[in-house]
């Protein structure tokens, strides 16, 4: 059969890896998909390191367009990232009738449907295994191999420099600063941070596990979003107290109220395997109704195992090439005709279960007006730890563990328990997950 | 587009849970698939039973055969088991040009090699997800997931119930036949528990995992096959101790002598997510050459996560039956004109590392010579703990833990250590991977 013929659009980290692992597996990659597949063209603007990188192996341009429009080209590698002139080139590309792989969340979380309705209608695939968590097949085990369940939620660690974050915070009992600088230091962590620690990029992946799972459209707007800056030592000390750990989880859940989208820090049990996933790696927790947990780790990121997605979906794409379109495996995992209304909820409509630090005064019943409000508020108490004053200390930490409780209910009542007194600054509130 | 008609051979523990999640979630299915998949035909000896369960919503028989051969059957479905009956209504149904899919992990591992090769000539597809690791879609995973990467190794809990055991045993501190006996009354354990606990069931699923991996072709018999009855809790506390766990582990990897294929118990590093893989779950370890280590983890059996696998590969069968068959996923994960003559090792000439548990006379001098024995060997020593003798005891058990050696080597220091006469009994020898 004839050779597949690639167009790279961006030969930097990821492009690189993509380059070098067809090459590299050459042999393997034609031995699995029955013929060869290959980067015949390249677009970079940085010309002269893209030349160094290619050398006379495939032609090099400035100009994406000279790729997105090329006669000989069959499938378009986008590796730009960004949601601005990705956006474009990936619509040109499909416009000109060729198939797209992308490992560009953010693009997808924002322009998903409008890409997939494009792609839809030229009869073409785009295909984005690397956009959620690098080189785990997530988005193949959730769209074909958990194909039978319904699935009913999925938590995922899925931003790598959150999780290195948090894990050296616990393991050194080292503040966030500090931490994040040493994770910059490594390379581990971007110049600026905001969208790995603010939980951002994370929200982008939740945002595509989310519609695979459910059938929905793409709704990153509805996404709650909150990282991991706040986190202090004496929470992370706390929880493991009490038998967790604190992750940044995106957690997406069908409820009958509506689906659940959501980032933010999490206590879970402390012998789920998810709670020992440590440093740079990812790891997606999956519900079905048949199967029932099951678990995907592996890295998030970097050059060779994101490359090791984008070429996955090089050999998938080559392989349903001849397939009837109406057989392809759908972008969203459900034909586009079939996909729900069904809506994302506010944050405000979530239910889970809670911790709470209070810094008190240590006086008699401070506890009895806490434990009232809670209770008018519908939050039933799981568990409570008060620490010892230490000598002359007139305030005391509580550490709460509540029941499943709705979000809103929780809002009100710790805004009535901040006006107590006896309760001195804000209180600290993490969501808590069993997983189970 | 037109249903999918499906015969069901065998509708058992199995059988019965796919006939529920194909009804359960029919609507789901479709949403994905983009036509209806049912089963139209049911056989089974068990007819009262069966009609018990199916009603009037499918074709009842006895006879497998009208099934194999009914003209309105697109696929057949084989969850009868076993290596006899089974194989030769496999091969019927290919015959009639019908696709295949089944669980049977002992059929494949000793007759797959006949069954592709007729699959392959006529045209259809022979899907078994549900062959390893239950409702993890770990043949996905290898065969398509990761099909960038050059396959280093795997290394895999793929048998429940001796995790299970082992389990139990660690964490209740009881032995074999204790936890073996509640394993039964559980039901996690069959009345004749030789293929779990001799590791027969896990070589089987390794033979699958080991040629996807490589490219070669299913070599059950040159499997090496160790199970779990003489493992001591005095072993899994001494491992503990050092930091490790005892897992029934398959493994297979590419050497540059040829390919490793065994079974056996396995001491692993605690910290490692594998190592706290508990009760009957199953968990694969896979490490490509791009994408570094990723993880697998799910229910290993039961009625409805086998059923997820059954039900994930009729939706896959179903988006390929109109792909060029050249296109389509190959059973072996490499072209079947592909497949590789790496020799799989004898495990002689495996290379692994040790840990040894000897019980010897407390005597000046015994270490002494059993380090130069081990040293003759070119075997070296990583740690050791001697166990300081009770009061009035003359024995004391010695402890250690060895560097990478050649087993053959390994086995001709043994025998050479248990000739001392200060040395007393057998010596315990459990292999150790660091799975980095």
């Amino acid at each position: 059969m004839k050779p597949i013929n690639v167009g790279l659009l961006g030969i930097g980290t990821v492009g690189g890896g993509t380059w070098e692992v067809l090459r590299r597996n050459a042999h393997e990659i034609q031995r699995r998909a029955g013929r060869a597949i290959g980067i015949t063209r390249v677009a970079d603007k940085a010309l002269a390191r893209a030349r160094g990188i290619v050398g006379a192996k495939a032609k090099l341009t400035a100009d994406a367009r000279e790729v997105t429009r090329a006669k000989d080209i069959d499938i378009v590698i986008e590796l730009i990232g960004g949601t601005g002139i990705a956006r474009e080139l990936v619509l040109d590309a499909i416009a000109h009738g060729k198939h797209v792989v992308t490992a560009n969340k953010a693009l997808l979380a924002h322009h998903g449907n409008e890409i997939f309705a494009a792609a839809q209608k030229k009869g073409v695939m785009v295909a984005f295994e690397a956009a959620v968590a690098g080189g785990v097949p997530i988005i193949k085990a959730l769209r074909e191999g958990l194909s039978a369940n319904r699935i009913e939620w999925i938590a995922g660690i899925i931003n790598g420099t959150s999780n290195f974050i948090l894990s050296e915070m616990r393991d050194k009992g080292l503040d966030f600063a500090t931490v994040l600088a040493e994770a910059q230091r490594l390379g581990y962590a971007e110049a600026d941070p905001t969208f790995d620690v603010e939980g951002v990029d994370a929200a982008h992946k939740l945002t595509i596990l989310s519609a695979l799972a459910f059938g929905i459209p793409m709704q990153f707007k509805k996404a709650y979003t909150e990282g991991i800056t706040r986190l202090t030592r004496a929470d992370i000390a706390y929880a493991e107290e009490l038998g967790y750990r604190i992750k940044l989880l995106g957690i997406t859940k069908r409820t009958a109220k509506g689906i659940e989208l959501r980032v933010h820090p999490t206590l879970v049990p402390a012998r789920r395997l998810i709670a020992n996933v440590e440093g740079v790696m990812n790891a997606i927790l999956i519900n079905g109704d048949a199967v029932g947990p099951t678990l995907y780790y592996g890295a998030g990121a970097g050059s060779l195992p994101t490359a090791s997605a984008v070429v996955a979906d090089l050999v998938d794409v080559t392989r349903l090439i001849t397939a009837d379109p109406g057989h392809r495996v759908p972008h969203l995992a459900f034909q586009p005709d079939q996909l729900s209304d069904t809506k994302v909820l506010p944050i405000g409509e979530v239910e889970t279960s809670y911790y709470f630090r209070l810094r008190v005064l240590d006086r008699p019943g401070v506890l009895a007006d806490i434990t009232r409000i809670l209770a008018q508020g519908s939050i039933s108490i799981d568990a409570m730890v008060q620490k010892e004053p230490g000598a002359g200390q007139k305030q005391v930490d509580i550490v709460l563990l509540t029941h499943r409780a709705l979000e809103k209910n929780v809002d009100a009542a710790l805004k009535k328990i901040e006006k107590l007194r006896t309760v001195v600054g804000k209180v600290t509130r993490i969501r808590l997950e069993e997983l189970l």
